[in-house]
């Protein structure tokens, strides 16, 4: 642990591409990042900070986790005292890699996976308040909840970033619509057009986003070793590369452990059925996708219709 | 739907190897048997036994149900009007297959599945009287409980049958050395001393328990029909027909659709969750009966130990 030097400070800024969470904007408690590339989480007072930096310190060192897993964590470089945004003063921050930092205009979705956010450790408070939150939301219904979301639609009309409150009220129509706007060249047009033309190259392939979702899978299927209570799956992609035939591989990390637990021998059945619902729809809008290209491809290659004199049209 | 004669009531007795729910003993209500196979349900007033005859309707004449995933339901033969077995009078019954009619001794674990035997469309008084049992049992722990059982010992030991508060106070430790006992010819010695000895006859194998915990796991994966709160899986088998080494197959059924809502879309990520933390639980008694059966191999195959004077022991 260090302590950072006032010039070091001035580097610091709000994320750009903070899609959910406190963020550190009117005087508020929220985490920064530099240029090199580093996101600082203020570590929080309640005991959640130490017990997401003790996750990320179990972790790095625990010889269980296969390599090929590993990927879809971000790298934690230790904890830092520094200046939090809010004026307080010196707190210490969690100092992780800043995962979309390569992208110029990311589209972000957050999910929030599991059909439950509490766990039997909690105290029955907390239980409630997450129980409350878990039927008010699709948590309970979906096994996952979209937590906060960006989707850039193009140079002029920027990003679509739904408010708190616009997240909280999604319905399991809305999480299906999302999933198609998001990989979607008209995804500023509105729900109901979504082409789904990013599907392939964005879900589909070796690369895409539904592979990574299945060796995931794999892991928690076999995985005894933690519980990741109320933890997010940030998945993103760069549209504008994508849009210019540019190869970009779409990524997927998990992040937000202050609320990870101890396996105990027992698979993490309430992560795993969640991120098997999220495999279910993303894989829908894949394959409607791919039925709705062959359905244009065979439109297009229909020969014309002749009439009585002869004439094609 | 019929009205069952006296002569044929007089036919009918209570089920032998009922392991959970209600009995029909001491005047009270409870399923009865006949000779043909059939299994008597009484259907509940509250309308739980409605729904659970409208499942069973709407299964039989779905055609979206592959027919391999059928042989794990029980064959339905609509309801029937029948004396109450607590001589209330006529009463509409269920009538279902009996399914362990066929096994002379069979061993039983009733498994519910899931990590939440509720479900949002129920009232808040149900929904927190199955939360507060769900994370009393290792419903909420395991993703899944087991609400009875009868294990067969041999002839003069009878079954161990567990009673029902023995069976409520299950933690994760009983239940894991139950499914080592529940394959295990020495069973009555005590869990410590588990052999497993039947575990890849029973649990391994083409059509062992795991083969087909896998089979419906798939549906899982894929059905979006039916969400299955509080149900069970009935896994049973003849001990004695193994022991004596005839080919006995282990058998598994889905029971009790009392709570059967429509999935709508959605695939069932609280009953899947809890099916594959069952498989892991399987899969590690199965692998362990292998490495200690290699390991007695590989000891009994060892050459003796040469002493300094030549001789071997």
């Amino acid at each position: 642990m260090s302590i950072a030097h006032s010039s070091f400070y001035n580097m610091l800024k709000v994320p750009e591409h903070q899609v959910a969470g406190h963020l550190a904007v009117d005087g508020k408690l929220g985490p920064l990042v530099d240029d090199s590339g580093r996101f600082y989480k203020p570590l929080q007072g309640d005991g959640r900070g130490n017990k997401e930096l003790a996750f990320y310190e179990s972790f790095s060192s625990d010889t269980r986790v296969p390599d090929h897993i590993r990927k879809y964590f971000p790298v934690c470089y230790g904890s830092q005292l520094l200046e939090a945004s809010n004026g307080s003063g010196l707190l210490h921050h969690l100092v992780l890699q800043d995962i979309v930092s390569s992208h110029r205009n990311p589209s972000i979705m957050d999910v929030k996976i599991g059909s439950r956010t509490w766990y039997p450790e909690a105290s029955d408070n907390y239980i409630q308040k997450c129980l409350e939150k878990d039927r008010r939301t699709t948590t309970v219904s979906l096994g996952f909840r979209i937590a906060g979301l960006q989707l850039y639609e193009g140079k002029e009309s920027g990003y679509w970033r739904p408010g708190r409150k616009e997240v909280q009220s999604f319905t399991v129509y809305n999480v299906r619509s999302i999933l198609r706007r998001f990989v979607s060249s008209n995804s500023s047009i509105g729900n109901e057009n979504s082409d789904c033309s990013f599907a392939p190259s964005i879900y589909g392939g070796s690369a895409g986003i539904l592979e990574q979702l299945l060796e995931l899978k794999a892991w928690f299927e076999d995985q005894t070793i933690y519980h990741f209570h109320s933890c997010s799956l940030l998945i993103f992609f760069d549209k504008e590369s994508v849009s210019k035939g540019s190869a970009s591989v779409p990524e997927i990390k998990l992040i937000d452990f202050a609320h990870v637990v101890e396996g105990k021998g027992v698979i993490d059945h309430n992560f795993l059925g969640g991120l098997c619902s999220l495999i279910k729809f993303v894989s829908e809008v894949l394959s409607d996708s791919k039925e709705s290209s062959i359905k244009d491809r065979v439109e297009s290659e229909k020969p014309g219709i002749c009439t009585d004199n002869g004439n094609c049209q």
